[in-house]
């Protein structure tokens, strides 16, 4: 009798597990996983609940091999098999699932094995938001930051083989090789400074002062070049997020495509869950709201009312009235457009029509509730 | 007789101390006590003057919890007591008030008792200024930051991993489980560098050098969305101080909105107190003044002239003459729309309609003066 | 018989010796000598195979030697010779070509005189790409940087001789002279903190942490500058390699010179081997590109279509079809026009004539695909 | 007969010294006698010299008495003695006379004494480049850095607290006391980190981790508001240098000041000694040049040619022709605009009329030179 229940449940599990997205359970194992995986490592710990801690491991083990098998199994069905399983996730969930047994069967000590699923962080990449917009920074700006890089490996280069040069007599552990100069030099141009290998001659001193300085300048090259791509990037990001919703909204529709790709970069978009309050009575308001998508209630005295796509709400806050005068409540998942209060004003000024329009929902709206 | 004296006071007191912002005295006595709080813990110091670091201290408290206690009186009397009590300075209220008590209620060592005192620090968040800035950008960057701290915790946990396998033989203590590299990773991966734990296998050290690599990028980018942030919020956060202010002055009502919104990008407010020096005759100036509330007084050889709300002064160092003419000094708290040189010739060039206005004007002070 | 095929080899080899950049071989000789010179210095490293290290050692010397030798005849033969002597990549190749040799020669221990061989890394300075625009950027603000580097050498100045004064009784090694406290306070203030030497008084570490915070000023103001200038470096560089590109798109060549210096600064310049794929079929698209210069195969089902230089591409992905819909590669060495799919709707929106062109395009090229 | 001649070079000599600005024998006197400070704290340099040392530190000190008195009595003089005396300026200049004898005439040790040389180097902060402007960035947004400060300030108390509680029964040394553990919280924030206290409990490092982390983002914000001010301050100082000269050249004067406003944000101003060569015959160009003030020699072949006020020169450059044509000197001191080619494309665009002035030229020029 169970068994039809089960089945479509085990279905659905399978399907969202081959998805591309992680599901909660796979976020779940992976933290799990790694907690344990760090416990093993303590002895104490680990002696006084070894049991639990390699049960735990291995059920994490068993989830990520069960994920991959699913994984590839639907690649393949999909005709795509090898491209997933040359893909950087299909590496990454084979490593998951295959790297702590094939050690363990290589007769590795499994205490050690168990430390490759320090690799099943990496499952959690593709779900960390923002990411590809670093990526995106850090590929058009490769070329400054290369030459930092180059700049940066330069000096480090020349200062350890003078640090050698003049420290080898006096400290023959610290500073008689290149390599050892070397270590000395990473830890100072990054201003990491361990403290652990010292020049001590004065001209040792005196390039080590230099390095440090030059570590400061590396430090604000690289800084100054993610700073500038970032701010390109982040603009960039946010028109597209928020262009298609614009073109959706009909009160923006009418709009010529300069005028719309004017708005587009004064709005943000945000997405929220259903039964999310977007507005709290009584709070100061400093920003309206578009619906792109979605549904809004507003909860009027005596009645309710729902404001579905392209209806605005919020406006009477840029109008003079500070304070909001009732709490609006999304129905079911929406997006909104926000035009924050500076904005709104430059949009006033820049396109009067949209203002006046504004204006007299804004008024009617403001008889209807008296 | 003292009295009719006393109850006002006291009623004035008790109604500063209800207050949203802190009081003086609530000032002086956080400072007070944290000082003492700190002194208890310095063992020569405190035996020196235990008596009188013990009765500022119970003082400090009595002040903290007087003030708890009006303020919830108060906020129950306005109905709101549940919300300020379970607010965040509610909270806050309630721990530096009942915090150091219960503690030694519950049989707490009194001088361990009284580092609770610590929290009191925290009743001065809500004074500091720019405070609200700093979280709009830390709340509007929150994916981007939150990106960066992933890569941070991937970075950091891999190479704990990797560095505790490599080092664990040669530095048992320093690097035998993931916890105890993971102290090590963090404090090189920001760049602090205790040096109290190194890897010294070769090996080890490459990982570390990478890893000092990796926290410049972190750095960088973490900064890079600052500023990034810093720079939207800071012209947005300007924009709506000067707005209100603008629109109050007649020289710029005059103008459309679009030229206002222009305007108001322009100027800079500056809030005043009564009978502070703004001009200094004889000293060079680089910006003009229009007064949005407030009153000023031009110091002239003879005469004193007052200028009320909508006059401005000191074109005269835009218009050629660098040196200013009169000392020119506020009568009462006031409020000031700063014009820059630089955005004074912006200006002249988009509205010179203004311009015209302003160069009469001065044509006729100069005139006046003679 | 072989004569005939080695000469015009070597005369090739020769030329391209001789020219301003750096060759293959070159760059493997500064890596391979750069590697043994390191070795040399690690002695199990080098006293197993110290026969392999020195050969290889002066054969690269060898080849710096040729190379410099060339490089001056070529030189002297154009009648620049001493121009080009005297100039930093002259000098630069003459120390890399002499250096080892003289100190030896001067009965310098070979494997100290070897280090000199440090000096071969400066031979790739002029191959970093993007170092020209970090030149100019730190000449360009040279200004308020060599303001912050006399703040901060003014603040270790006077740091230095507090701590000395506080702390030459408690730690007369480490705090006895200035010049020793000079060490404490440039390790301090660039935020290295070896720890080798640290204040113990409590007045002493007062006046740290004040050097400390100090620090994180200096730190702020040279990354805010260096910001500053990059962007402003940036969107210059860009201009320009864009501006010489898009004069020879036909497609732009229409408009007027205001409208080509708006264009250029949306698009960005992707020079590109022969055989490299640009696009690939199925992926998501948010740009379209324009042939500067080169040609492309775009691969169409059952054809294969060359477009030439002023010819454009990519144009559905912006106008709604997210998807690739054919692999297109590059026949050889390309320069493209990148239009982004934000600045693709700012172009459309601010000259609609030539949306008009792309879209008319883009229908010929659906139909005819159809 | 030697008199006459030394008066008026000693009455010249009191006239400079008298000045607002350091002369170079006062460069000259900082320099050497902080070098000789220096010197006095290291005792095998003192005892080899210690008579040279002496002599000349007493001369340095004889000449800021000099140069203290010679200003003061200028400044009486002139009806401001005590304005001088109480300004910054004249502190420092009173220290730097008064601050060694007094504190011999009081008892001190010499050696210790003549360490109050060290505000001497207070005295070049007027002579450096850009304080200026780095002083208004830091006034300008003192708001938001004051906010970070407090920041700052709480988290060092609240981990300072923490961790003191948490480590003082293990480490009763180190933590033993809040001001100890404040000690350690700074070197931590500040990302320092030398390492000579370091917690040990898990709980200690946990606390810790979390302010290094805090470290980072306190330096994220610190720079993100540097930065932010700095690009807003380089573009008003660059613009205020610029209008000035702008407004005097005749080539522009017949813009309408909207266009001269436009202009002034694209040119950069140069101050250029006589005799400097400012372009190079055969060097790549990609920057023109506006006369604002001094005179230029042109070194054509047969001829010299001058060009005085007004004249601009290195348009050919920017019309397509890379290379210079000949060398340009100055023949005294000058002031140049400086218009890049990327701003020449840009004003070139939107001012149609200059285009055709400049091309006008520049074809005669090529004429006449042909």
């Amino acid at each position: 009798m169970t068994k039809p229940l089960v089945t479509p449940a085990l279905a659905q599990f399978v399907t969202a597990t081959a998805g591309r997205n992680m599901t909660r359970p796979a976020y779940v194992a992976v933290a799990v996983g790694v907690v344990m995986m760090v416990l093993l490592t303590v002895d104490p710990a680990y002696e006084a609940a070894h049991h639990w801690v390699d049960a735990v491991l291995w059920a994490c083990l068993a989830f990520f091999v069960f994920e991959w098998v699913v994984r590839l199994r639907q690649a393949f069905l999909a005709q795509r098999g090898w491209s997933y399983a040359t893909s950087g996730r299909g590496l990454v969930d084979a490593m998951g699932a295959l790297g702590v047994p094939v050690a363990i069967m290589l007769g590795v000590n499994p205490k050690t094995a168990w430390l490759l699923g320090v690799f099943w962080v990496l499952k959690v990449v593709p779900g960390v938001p923002g990411l590809r917009q670093l990526r995106r920074v850090l590929v058009l700006e490769s070329g400054p930051l290369l030459s930092v890089l180059m700049i940066f490996l330069m000096v480090l280069f020349l200062a350890s083989v003078a640090v050698h040069f003049l420290e080898r007599d006096v400290q023959p552990v610290a500073f008689g090789s290149v390599p050892a100069a070397l270590w000395w030099a990473v830890a100072t141009l990054t201003t990491v400074g361990y403290g652990d290998v010292v020049p001590i001659t004065p001209l040792g001193r005196l390039i080590a002062a230099f390095v440090m300085i030059c570590g400061l300048g590396v430090f604000g090259l690289w800084t100054g070049i993610l700073a500038t791509g970032f701010a390109a990037e982040t603009r960039r990001d946010n028109f597209l997020k928020t262009w298609e919703s614009v073109s959706k909204v009909p009160f923006f529709a009418a709009l010529g495509p300069a005028a719309i790709a004017d708005v587009t970069q004064m709005l943000r978009t945000m997405d929220l869950p259903a039964r999310t309050m977007i507005i709290r009575k009584g709070k100061a308001g400093d920003c309206m709201y578009f619906i792109a998508d979605g549904e809004v209630e507003v909860d009027l005295p005596g009645k309710k009312v729902r404001l579905g796509e392209g209806a605005f709400f919020g406006e009477m806050a840029l109008l003079g009235n500070n304070l909001r005068s009732a709490n609006i409540t999304t129905t079911r998942v929406s997006k909104l457009l926000v035009l924050d209060l500076v904005d709104f004003r430059m949009l006033m000024a820049r396109h009067p029509d949209l203002a006046e329009t504004i204006d007299a929902e804004a008024r009617r709206r403001a008889l209807e509730n008296k």
